[in-house]
């Protein structure tokens, strides 16, 4: 049997859990003074740690940023997907609660955590990657139930990855941390005008 | 004949150049060092002014940032409204032209002017105001080539102002500044893509 490299060696055994407390001690600088100021010389001095032991493990702060990013994005995803998965609902309803769901994740933590923006501007301008392979990701489990939509004849399109993507883009404004919490008043319609709007757009065409 | 009030008096006819001044300055300084490190007292010394005397015209620098803000912005609704007055459209070119217009001037400004980001990003949290009023503009337009569209037989939607607001909040990633910069690669649609899926959503039904 061929070792798996993706597991930790015994050497790295404590690995894990130090990147662990990095991220966890970054992740909370990060919400209570932000990412701009924050430094590596502070996440390692809250963890008795030297600065070079912290950059052992992560060669940046941006390396930091992305981590604690990629944690973050990935309970989102976690919700979403389970969302597309769960038994008793239509493609439509599955659809709109994975909208909402978004939405109501977004503007959770943009209220508990407004310097949360800091973090996703700077990710959007040093770590274009993330933010692209969450998009794709969320994308993908759109596109998942607009097929089985098309498939039960709820849905009717003829590019399910590129409806996926355009409903996605669509709530962007409702979803979006950058502009999540700037209040939704007309002519900016609530949310439930504009998913009905998307799926009009999805309806099946009759004659 | 009653005077009118919206025309400057004699008294005040040096005003509004010396406002416009202030105004050209704050820009300048706004597109090359950025908004939060310009200060009133660097656009004074610029026009050979005390920052009492900028005072006097604004009396802050929010109240600049606002007025620089409207300029630019007025451009781009100009624009707009030159647009869904053009003839020899039909009302869905001039939806169409009207949001590759709001792109394109938005990519523009962006690459000429990144900086222009921290300017918007103060007005989203200082000036709420002034970002609220242009979307209500711009979406104004939308509604009155909607309800042509309609008129024509084009457009099916009972509501032709909460259809306008959906056709602009779906096309933010494009248009808004915060986020035009960022590249429009898969799994987020080009463009025409994701303005042909909000058309369908206007389109007839037919049957």
């Amino acid at each position: 049997m061929q070792p798996d490299d993706s597991l930790p060696t015994v050497a790295d055994e404590s690995a894990p859990t130090t990147r662990c407390r990095i991220l966890a001690t970054a992740n909370t600088f990060f919400h209570e003074i932000g990412y701009q100021k924050t430094t590596v010389a502070d996440i390692a001095r809250a963890l008795k740690m030297s600065p070079a032991n912290v950059y052992r493990f992560f060669d940046s702060k941006k390396a930091i940023n992305e981590a604690v990013l990629e944690r973050l994005i990935g309970e989102v995803e976690a919700l979403v997907a389970a969302i597309a998965d769960r038994a008793g609902l239509t493609p439509t309803e599955r659809l709109v609660t994975a909208i909402e769901s978004l939405h109501g994740h977004s503007m959770d933590r943009y209220e508990r955590y407004p310097r949360i923006h800091e973090m996703v501007e700077a990710a959007m301008g040093e770590s274009w990657d993330v933010c692209r392979h969450h998009v794709a990701r969320v994308t993908a489990v759109f596109e998942r139930i607009i097929r089985e939509g098309v498939r039960t004849g709820e849905f009717d399109t003829p590019d399910p990855a590129l409806a996926a993507g355009c409903v996605h883009v669509g709530v962007i404004r409702y979803t979006h941390p950058l502009l999540v919490g700037q209040p939704v008043l007309p002519p900016v319609p609530p949310l439930q005008a504009m998913i009905d709007f998307l799926l009009r757009s999805l309806a099946p065409r009759r004659g």
